[in-house]
């Protein structure tokens, strides 16, 4: 990213003439003044406008023609400060922080357009000072992606690095993840590493840690506290329960989805309370069981991504699906309608894909609740078809489950067992 | 459908020397007694249980081994009771009943498999002899499908059927409708409608009417109300509010989603509250301003179906995107993650689409929350790469949206402003 990127005529003009660029803090007078960050914009932007982050993290535009002074406060150059050393604490666990990448291992990542990872140990513990009086932390930064961008491989990559530490004597593993895909991956990581030994918690933050609403820290020390004191195994995604910033939800690993776009709380439990919710000194624990269904660990890190999600809507072209199984995938997941039903339409379709050997899933755009295909006559005729329900299964856990059996087995009945054993609490 | 549907070797033997049918009464002998109906099974059921449907609504399968006795008590052959007629009360406003189909529509469906409206007037009132009470109800029954097969055609069928009522003395139109696509039918009655002089609202019902739990009396009788009563413009879905038989949802048609599979509460109003929720006598209120943004009635029934939903997850193939373009789509909607999100492993194809003048719009698989794509570096490539965040709109409207703007507009520039105009409550 240039020191102007977006900028352009009339705007760009405007900075350099004040020598200011992207990334500056500036204090803006206008008909009242602001003190912010200069932001950078995007290409089918106007001239007319700069963009200001103000320090509560909202951003505003303010019109060039309004502006009638601008000060540089401070340049984005980063001064490095140098973080005090944190002793270990011998009576105090130990734990593991992986970092991957998102909001959570971010500072200023709109500052700069870089994400740059911020979780050495001491620069955690210097922000997050709470967290040195429960556990002694490593952290390890594994890869640095927002969670878009995190594929398959990635998935993978993880999972071996978690079973270097199977054995270890870590009380559990953190993984710093962004959000927006956390839930795919706690679902793989839940498949491959059925068993694990020590719990694993996936956390994340909606707002990055400079802005004054984060839950970077809180989320942080709800997982710690959840690892050091639940000491419960298994796959879970730790975040804010609510927009108030005392209570913390552990969600099952298979049973989570991100159901907002913004707020804290967005991470939901489908269908049911969170596993575990923690108030001040106080843990509810909603759930009942293990996590893994399997209790020997026997690590099973592959997968094959030949498995298409085929949500069906009224007007979905039969074409579309001919072409993904021309394709040759293996699995096809249909979100149906209702309790898993597609139309007639694509009949025909499924009927070929069967025939060709391709394992057929299904599960609810619903989202909640439990396939039945019994009841109505299509669902009957799809399983004629050879489609098999799949519970109540969240979509994209099926999904993931799916790319993990295909990469685990090529046997057809096995595929099919596979998918509808519960192994990670996937099914309830 | 036979009248021995699924049954076959012992199974089949046993009923056919018993004398006993599919949709038969029987009194079956086995460790205990049961009353119920023979109900159907599918292809790949064992030949050692007959299915029998309680009067509770539940399936039982019984051991053929296990029957000691089996009594047939009535079969299935219809007896057609004569109804009494309703006399038209002339204080009581006046509403039209339309029928396309589905489980509210149906009597006992699931007993010989074929779906048979049984909403003449006098049927329905017979039924839920509340109705005659609060309006002169008259019906037409258009089609019966399952909702899973309703098609884009079909909305075009219900809208100009609509547009021939927009001058008659009716105080409002509910049309029943199978749930499963019913908010994808409200959506594009929404656009096509817009304007539209009279309250339309959706009903149907998630248990059909011969069950105990059936929730199609209350949620008819919702419907009507809400239409004398609350008289508010717009296209509405109406459903239980809770699992309780006391409170009704109307939700906004362009707003509402169905989130359960089972439960009777299954819709939800995203991101608010329902717009109108009636308890006993009470009615709340929780909106404001009109249901359409256009006061003028100017019906637009055409829509085009070349646009694709694309949920965006990891392990997405950028070929299947490259399929849709060569297949000449105009429009593809995204699903994307968090604020408006999908992996770089798109950006060429994404390229590609919009330089042969596909529309691009992004929404959040998230479903609740607004897109975001200024926010992180991603959104603002996405932005530049001319894809469009089309604010809160849930996927599903803004692909009917997409669909129904494509059918009214070649302009690209249109085409987009349209997307963006808040039209019928789509973006709140």
């Amino acid at each position: 990213m240039s020191e102007y990127t977006g900028y352009k005529g009339r705007s760009l003009e405007f900075l350099k003439s004040n020598n200011v660029s992207v990334g500056d803090s500036v204090k803006i007078t206008a008909d009242l003044t602001f003190l912010g960050i200069i932001m950078p914009r995007y290409e089918h932007s106007d001239d007319k406008h700069v963009v200001l982050k103000l320090n509560n993290g909202y951003n505003i535009g303010l019109e060039l023609d309004k502006i009638t002074k601008i000060e540089k406060i401070s340049s984005s150059e980063k001064t490095v400060e140098s973080q005090p050393k944190i002793e270990e604490n011998p009576s105090l666990p130990k734990i593991l922080l992986l970092s991957t990448g998102g909001t959570i291992a971010s500072k200023v990542d709109y500052r700069t357009g870089a994400v740059t990872p911020i979780l050495s140990a001491e620069e955690l513990n210097s922000s997050v000072p709470e967290l040195s009086k429960l556990a002694n932390i490593d952290t390890e930064v594994l890869f640095s992606e927002y969670s878009e961008n995190i594929m398959p491989d990635h998935w993978l990559q993880i999972a071996n690095k978690l079973v270097e530490f199977s054995k270890s004597n870590y009380s559990g593993i953190i993984i710093a993840h962004g959000t927006d895909t956390m839930h795919y991956t706690s679902s793989f990581l839940s498949f491959a590493l059925a068993g694990f030994p020590i719990p694993i918690v996936l956390v994340g933050s909606q707002r990055s840690s400079d802005r004054a609403s984060s839950d970077a820290a809180l989320n942080l020390i709800g997982a710690t506290r959840f690892l050091v004191e639940c000491k419960s195994n298994g796959v879970y995604v730790v975040m804010h329960h609510d927009e108030s910033d005392e209570t913390i939800s552990c969600h099952l690993g298979t049973r989570v989805r991100k159901n907002h776009t913004s707020k804290r709380s967005a991470f939901e439990t489908i269908g049911n309370s969170p596993a575990f919710v923690i108030t001040g000194d106080k843990i509810q624990k909603n759930v009942e069981g293990n996590y893994f269904k399997i209790n020997e660990f026997t690590p099973k890190v592959s997968l094959d991504t030949k498995v298409a999600l085929v949500k069906y809507y009224p007007g979905y072209n039969a074409e579309l699906l001919d072409k993904i199984i021309d394709m040759d995938y293996r699995a096809i997941i249909f979100e149906g309608t209702g309790l898993g039903h597609i139309g007639k339409v694509l009949y025909e379709s499924v009927k070929k894909a069967h025939e060709k050997g391709v394992f057929l899933g299904m599960t609810s755009q619903c989202i909640d609740g439990r396939v039945g295909m019994t009841v109505y006559e299509s669902g009957r005729d799809l399983l004629n078809l050879g489609i098999v329900p799949l519970e109540n299964m969240i979509p994209e856990v099926a999904l993931v489950k799916a790319m993990w059996v295909l990469g685990n087995s090529n046997d057809k009945e096995e595929i099919k067992n596979l998918m509808l054993e519960n192994i990670a609490s996937e099914i309830s």
